[in-house]
């Protein structure tokens, strides 16, 4: 078993084209045991985006704070606290803060 | 994609012997598509409890609201929001409401 606090984990850009004002923690992957799926914590600030991309990994998430959308190529969905999405494999999909706090999100994958 | 919202998610009795005031919804499951692994929010009411158990999947876990506790036969440690949790294959878990509030976790689990 292992445990830890969010507060406590490095903080890291998310590494991708685009991006624009966009963090990642890894809070359990790899280097935890986690050889399934991982699970990080998303935080999307005010005026941020993760553009629209896609990658064989599913995705599971939960939004927990803020307010953002959701978007692929022609829809888009607004999503709040409480709010889960399943994002499956090679669909294209992007994220967009639309509120003034930060919108963060549970973001799992699989390995 | 599939989206969702949690208070629409039908609301079970988490179905363990010896378990107590705890409710289980599956916010995301092999029906929405995912394959590999599903999340799901538990919530131990007050007073409520999982028992020590084991099975071959892993957990990883993310604390949403509330106090509580997560042992193992010979030890505990304290959760609170913002807190995250590993649980590898066989390794024997049980949970606790310590608190007066509902403690409310996302659990994902592989399939």
């Amino acid at each position: 078993m292992y445990a830890g606090k969010t507060k406590e984990v490095k903080v890291d850009r998310l590494p991708m084209e685009g991006v624009k004002n966009t963090a990642i923690q890894w809070l359990i992957s790899e280097k935890e045991g986690a050889k399934k799926f991982a699970m990080r914590l998303v935080s999307i600030k005010k005026g941020g985006a993760i553009p629209l991309h896609s990658h064989p990994q599913i995705h599971e998430q939960y939004v927990l704070k803020g307010n953002g959308v959701i978007f692929t190529k022609d829809s888009e969905r607004e999503l709040s606290p409480g709010d889960f999405v399943f994002v499956d494999e090679n669909e294209a999909h992007g994220m967009r803060n639309t509120g003034d706090e930060d919108f963060d999100i549970i973001c799992c994958v699989n390995l």
